[in-house]
């Protein structure tokens, strides 16, 4: 396969990221369609890629266009599993965002049928292929700082979920839609599954939402015990005002190691009244652009090399059950074993 | 008065630190005596700070020799009460190391003896004297970064605590000997008390020495809520081994604040092989060196102001009492109230 | 013009660097054909490029075999003038790579036939894309620390320069081939054209080249006196082993500003050794890598746009002008007057 | 001797740094007097540091008072040579303030007054105690760069220098009061002399002063050469507005080192606007406190050692004669030797 033809699915501000990376960035990869529940949202989607014509309001009238071997699945979070599983049917390899999908079980159903129709599925933990995230692994694995006792990740985004996601019956809340990536980042550093996690939760900066919405929250911080002993700390704020902040620091036996930053490579500056830093993250896709790019290259690079994609549906699944024990910690207010 | 007559009682590693500052580095002080149960000891450390023959036994001794005006009491913290409380007895001002005494009676008792005698008592918080931390307060109160919402404080130490600091009946543990730093910061930065906090701990670097002693821990993570709803995070790890780490970060309603660093002003390299930073903090003496001093000060300039200390016995209970608290959610695996 | 069709000539490392970009990064641009002197090597280049049979030995082989609008060339320096010539005539837009030329008589030549062919001319001075160098750039021009009194601008590189950068006859050596950024950075950021230079140089990390090539220098110490009075100063050495440093720091009359880092968004770690920087630079390829994929998309959207690129042939021919007279400063020992 | 006591001569804001560290901060110094032509603000001065009653309006007359074991000279640079060979004279080891005289004549009279008292002479490069030069200058002798192959040393201040700095027949300017310390750093991190300057000068952000002070200049460039053939590169920039900035580079053959920072152990902040520092330096007071305590140490030290101190007249003439030369060069415009 010289070319990997693609799909993206959903055109909101994720899949638009991705849209633009497949058809701009990605080597070896053509973006042949973008798909819309909203076809005249899909239309105008595809016309500002510069394919006009190559929007549709679902996956079938996509296909009946001409050939793909791929989708992205950038959808809100309850629209996964039948989406994945509808791919994986029809053949095409599944490249799924996070959280993976509401229940162990629709995870279960995504991973199934991927594997019995032979497709590659890659959980889009962007983080993994961030380049301070990658070159921190790389030093665990080579025992820089010893094995690890605490490891420490956490996002502060500056906006409020989207509506959908304060609906509990449609999301786990932020802790799943913000916080899977910690969930996944502090099981990948610290090399081992959690096996247990006690969370707390409040509405700190927005109690105006409690009103309305009695689970909104906007603060939480969760304790986690990984199967080797460590720990793991996540926080998650949202909205937090001053930036996209997302962060690890690793303990280990040897050492620390701290990944990633509220700004780039500087552009500092200091007056009479001060010293600044000019242009700091306040959005994921600034401080995940490479991110993006790479996660995926590596779907394209593992589908012409017919080969698994490094992060796939069992780190979807792990982050899932690790989420849905927190969110009962918050409920019942002690710590919960998860569901490996 | 125009010099303050100082008395250190106890000449270990903080004691040494203390006594050299009153010795050589405050203004208006004048060291006039060191006391050690272990008189040898005391003579040597005297003679050691060029004043030989000011080395005593006990406080009595001292007190027989000339005046004193203020006695420093970084001695074992099960010993604080007694002295103290003599101390105060004598008309003597007490700067008190933390934490300030194994239970809240024993707190209490310090206070009420200081009251009655109409001295001025001091903790030794020396955190609230460094100047990143006492910059980041000044930011915090001026509403740099809006109402805190998280506060993040942690302690990591490159050494074992002292093995009177593992007998149980002695002292409440390394939450006790080396977090109370953490309690006290994550309620000064967070202006409110703690009221609830949970805590998780284990043995991940040294699990040989859960052999002999089962109480033993090397590594704790707290969860602390705050009377204002915020959030506290404390973590806590001796031996580091990697160096001496104290820093804090403060998430704000409008931004977010980070207090310390591993390393001083820098002295940074770059070869072939990668970047390394000369210099950075393997001992509380060099990270708090400053500190110290100006804790010292300020025990001074009260004294000769007539005005209670910036940091005084009700700051030392807070902590005492958070950390009584994270030691019953340790043994208990849940939430606890902190009795305030 | 929907996409842009580009020619690439000359399949060296910087060669690549602009066909990999142009084959995949670029939006509205489409590789047709990279061009060697050394035709295997074009049809390699074009292989991995997965564009097989778009190889070609000269720039009318490739207009023969299909239309082009736009030829890049990061030729070694002294074939410039000829091929943007060429280029020119045969009426495609041309991006040159810096130096611009060997002399001034040459950059006129290249900016009279394209502005002839009524063409774009862009050179690659890639750090006026760079975001650290834009963000910093921005802060100037909106006052943020007033008006520029000292630019200071460096390059350190691993490698030694090509061989033919040795040959006084086809290069004017390092201080144009890797500090012509340098002298467009002090114009671009001083906001002012270079007037005056004093140079000196030494071979002191390689003094074994002089004895084969008398004219060998590895450091030069650049001063620069601008229209507006401020100064310059630009170092440059190669090889400089520890990495690949490019930064700049601009005083003015109210602030400071510094650009640029030895390592990216960090991955920091400290055991007790000392602490470390994980991934700092080694190559411009890495430091650059965005800056590179932005000129593309400058030059690809200016001719898009039927408007001058930002970057255009007056700046080449300033940062050569500055170069012959830092040269002549090397030989005359004194300062020079640029003829600008 | 147990202690030495010290007499400061001259109660200008340098001078009561040193006094009040001689007096409150100085293990084994005992301060004994003040000394101002002014003889109420040296009682003054005397009072602030409880010290009534020791204030002088001249050296005898402290002699006259009590006894005196050496002195500190912070006075205007014109007086140096004067008292220093006085103090000499009088069997007084000597501490002279940089730069240490005016010509090469008047710091041989200091040497040589020194040497046949047999007292020791100190000058007051504080930088070389400042621990990242002291941990930097490590590092070099330790070959964890390689050879020097460019060392770059500046200072921009907040003030103007005083009126009597500007009296070209009283002082050698902004390069002698400012810079010295930069010639010094060149030479003791570079491990070699100066022998070759260029020196560029304007009046970019008080160009106003230059009407009544045709010899006014606020900025100034050097490039020096060193007898090992690595270059030196200065700036000095006096009033800089931003901060007290003294930071220093040095290139070796093996890598790079970066001394000395705007800001302290950091207290950083981050809001929607963007990033802060709080507390950078605006003061040489600030920057270098614990340097000028620890030049004070050992100064006594070595008196109570009876040993030369580790910066000596030596150094402090060839910082002025690099001074000289590159005021020779302002006035010639080009390269100038050293006399060294």
């Amino acid at each position: 396969m010289t070319q990997v033809r693609v799909c993206v699915i959903g055109t909101g501000r994720a899949g638009m990221v991705h849209a633009e990376n497949f058809r701009w960035r990605v080597p070896h990869a053509e973006l042949v369609a973008v798909v819309d529940a909203d076809a005249t949202r899909a239309a105008e989607a595809a016309a500002s890629l510069d394919l006009s014509g190559l929007g549709f309001g679902d996956l079938p009238s996509a296909l009946a266009s001409g050939a793909i071997d791929a989708v992205v699945i950038p959808t809100p979070t309850f629209t996964h599993r039948d989406l994945a599983v509808q791919a994986a049917a029809a053949g095409l390899h599944v490249f799924c965002e996070k959280p993976m999908a509401l229940t162990l079980a629709e995870c279960d159903d995504i991973v199934t049928a991927c594997e019995r129709a032979r497709v590659n599925l890659q959980v889009g933990f962007m983080r993994r292929f961030d380049p301070p995230f990658v070159s921190a692994k790389r030093d665990l694995d080579a025992g820089a700082v010893g094995d690890p006792m605490l490891v420490r990740s956490l996002t502060r985004g500056p906006g409020l979920p989207p509506a959908w996601a304060n609906d509990v019956t449609r999301s786990n809340g932020m802790l799943a839609e913000v916080n899977s990536h910690d969930f996944d980042t502090v099981r990948w550093l610290g090399g081992s599954d959690i096996v247990e996690v006690h969370a707390v939760s409040a509405a700190l900066k927005r109690p105006d939402m409690r009103e309305s919405l009695p689970s909104f929250y906007d603060t939480a911080v969760v304790t986690a015990v990984l199967a080797s002993g460590a720990f793991g700390v996540i926080d998650g704020i949202c909205p937090a005002d001053y930036g996209y902040d997302a962060r690890a620091e690793v303990v280990g036996s040897a050492g620390v190691l701290f990944v990633g930053d509220l700004h780039d490579s500087s552009s500092l500056r200091f007056t009479r009244e001060g010293g600044g830093v000019t242009g700091h993250f306040v959005s994921w896709r600034e401080r995940f652009k490479r991110a993006y790019e790479l996660e995926a290259e590596e779907f394209v690079d593992s589908i012409r090399e017919s080969r698994a994609p490094v992060v796939g549906g069992s780190d979807g699944r792990a982050a899932v059950a690790a989420v849905l024990a927190a969110r009962a910690s918050l409920a019942e207010g002690r710590m919960q074993r998860v569901e490996n």
